[in-house]
């Protein structure tokens, strides 16, 4: 994994990035204990190699929104419903994070009691990567389900018009010596992200990415820009595409339409003035221990991951994973060695301690 | 869809096709109560247009291997454990549609008054289609879930091992109007029958369907039903076929590894003897009303389906689908038209009755 540490990033020490990100939130008047929650979520992403919901948003996502009045500090967090299965919150137009993580430790405590909980976030906004959400369940023998609708960027099946999110979908489940399996993914085939990577290295898309404004596949990543994502499967519906589209709207559904919050038509695009609040979650999680001893059925996640991993390899590869594996081992090594963060969003980071006064020592 | 019935095909009433399947069933052991819900599940799929899992199936995946004592007629099914939100049942290697429908019914009525349950059913068989359970939820104001594992395909991303069943996953949620969201689909890009079709046509794989025995992806059909189909998203990691791997794997996990059935290394391949009593098989459901009123609910779910079924197509397409509403709109047809049954299919059943010594009056 050394590859990801190039000098095009710098390493900062966990607790310090971590202390740097709540006390910069704590500034634009996020309540300390919200502020330390983004934190704790923004900082597992890039520890678990997942830049593109780390740090790297803090300014864009989160500070200028409060900042500019579109997202609210302290936000009046609500219970809308409550059973001892269910649990429906309005986050109050808040930032994301805290009452995502906070209902999940209440579908987590409804699950303790009852074996099974769901749960949805209404009036919410982007709360970083699902599967922190899901892997709360991981110590306590339970299975834990997160996911979120997100702005706009992918099309129907055989459509043209910009209706779906990324809508990531996240599973959690323990196992006993091996790495736990955590299932985290869009559903789109590949995030908006690439296509502007690819577009700066002037390089083709894969076929099965995007479309165009019209509604054709392209492989131009400019053309790409300005059309649509498509679901995982690709284009059409001979590869699955028609699969990707479904998880994507199953995903829109269960947060946006069970929650009575936005969806489909009345969530973000890109384009449009940050539209703060239009963000849904949806949660569940149930005990092993309804199914069986959860000791042996984590001694049997041990054999079963092992099948996968112990496998013989394709040719060119050494290893085959299993799902949360990556992104596990990447943790252990960035909380070693140092969190990476990109040069760019370093002096990002920099100039913002600037801005509003407050200390910038995070580098390791 | 005048064009699925070609002269290929014969066309049998769905009352004479389901009391021909239950007595062929009860004629080889079956209680009429088993062989009337394995009828019933046989026969909504060739209403809704996968043939692959209808009336074609009933000699080669349960009527030969009862005959050949490989599955039991009449089994001793047990429940494993049991809560108000969970229930785990052997199947005793029976039919897999019986256990399967009476535990669904069961988890539906832990959800009637729990609000949330979670089940799984080891021991058992090929079920026929997961929507049939999930859709079970509709009339209900619930959403239902329902997987199953199945006999191993497909390989894990990077690997050549033939690990991975088409493990399906259906979601189903109800609607007002629109008919309800049903998506149900194989975790793996394409079926195994598709690659027999491309070789008896020698037509060329797409990208993204298979690999050969040395773990290459091949446009070989021929050689790929010597290899292993790759998991949706295709061969690597570019285009998303972690993402289906990880799917497949997540369904082996809740039905096999939950139930403490068989999973990974122990499901039968397609060149072993039929091991029966390896499959194992997953449901939840959910109340709508811990959330919301359900009325309100489904009148929102009619918007949202509407958003995407009246957005812009593409070039060359008229309609955007929702997931099930192709089979929705099959069965409607097939129902008023009569059920679609493939010639080779018909003379099978008509020869099964023969041997049987019962009546063959299927005709419409």
């Amino acid at each position: 994994m050394a590859d990801v540490i190039t000098t095009e990033y710098r390493l900062a020490t966990e607790p310090a990035l971590k202390s740097f990100v709540s006390t910069v939130l704590a500034k634009v008047g996020v309540a300390p204990e919200d502020a330390a929650i983004v934190a704790d979520v923004l900082v597992a992403a890039d520890l678990r190699g997942i830049e593109s919901h780390g740090v790297a948003r803090l300014e864009s996502y989160y500070v200028n929104r409060i900042r500019e009045g579109q997202l609210v500090a302290k936000p009046d967090v609500q219970t809308v419903r409550e059973t001892p299965t269910s649990l429906l919150v309005d986050a109050g137009n808040g930032l994301g994070h805290p009452t995502a993580k906070r209902t999940m430790e209440r579908i987590l405590q409804k699950a303790d009691t009852s074996g099974a909980a769901f749960g949805a976030v209404r009036n919410s906004n982007h709360y970083g990567i699902a599967g922190y959400y899901a892997m709360m369940a991981l110590d306590r023998d339970t299975i834990g389900i997160a996911s979120t609708n997100s702005v706009r960027y992918g099309a129907p099946t055989f459509g043209k018009d910009v209706l779906l999110g990324t809508n990531p979908l996240a599973f959690a489940i323990p196992a006993k010596n091996e790495p736990a399996f955590v299932l985290d993914f869009a559903t789109t085939t590949v995030p908006k992200g690439k296509l502007e990577v690819y577009n700066r290295k002037e390089k083709k898309l894969n076929p099965g990415w995007a479309i165009d404004a019209q509604g054709n596949e392209t492989l131009d990543p400019q053309v790409a820009l300005k059309g649509a994502l498509l679901p995982l499967g690709g284009y059409g519906t001979d590869n699955g595409g028609h699969k990707g589209y479904g998880l994507g709207l199953l995903v829109d559904i269960l947060c946006g339409v069970l929650s009575g919050g936005a969806s489909g038509n009345d969530l973000p695009l890109p384009s449009d003035p940050p539209l703060p609040g239009k963000i849904s979650h949806f949660f569940a999680a149930f005990k092993i221990d309804g199914f069986r001893d959860p000791e042996q059925f984590k001694a049997d996640m041990d054999t079963e991951l092992r099948a996968f991993k112990d496998s013989q390899k394709a040719p060119g590869h050494d290893r085959i994973y299993v799902a949360g594996e990556v992104e596990y081992e990447k943790t252990l090594y960035n909380r070693e060695h140092g969190v990476p963060v990109h040069v760019k969003v370093w002096s990002g980071l920099e100039k913002l301690a600037g801005e509003l006064g407050i200390p910038f020592e995070i580098e390791k």
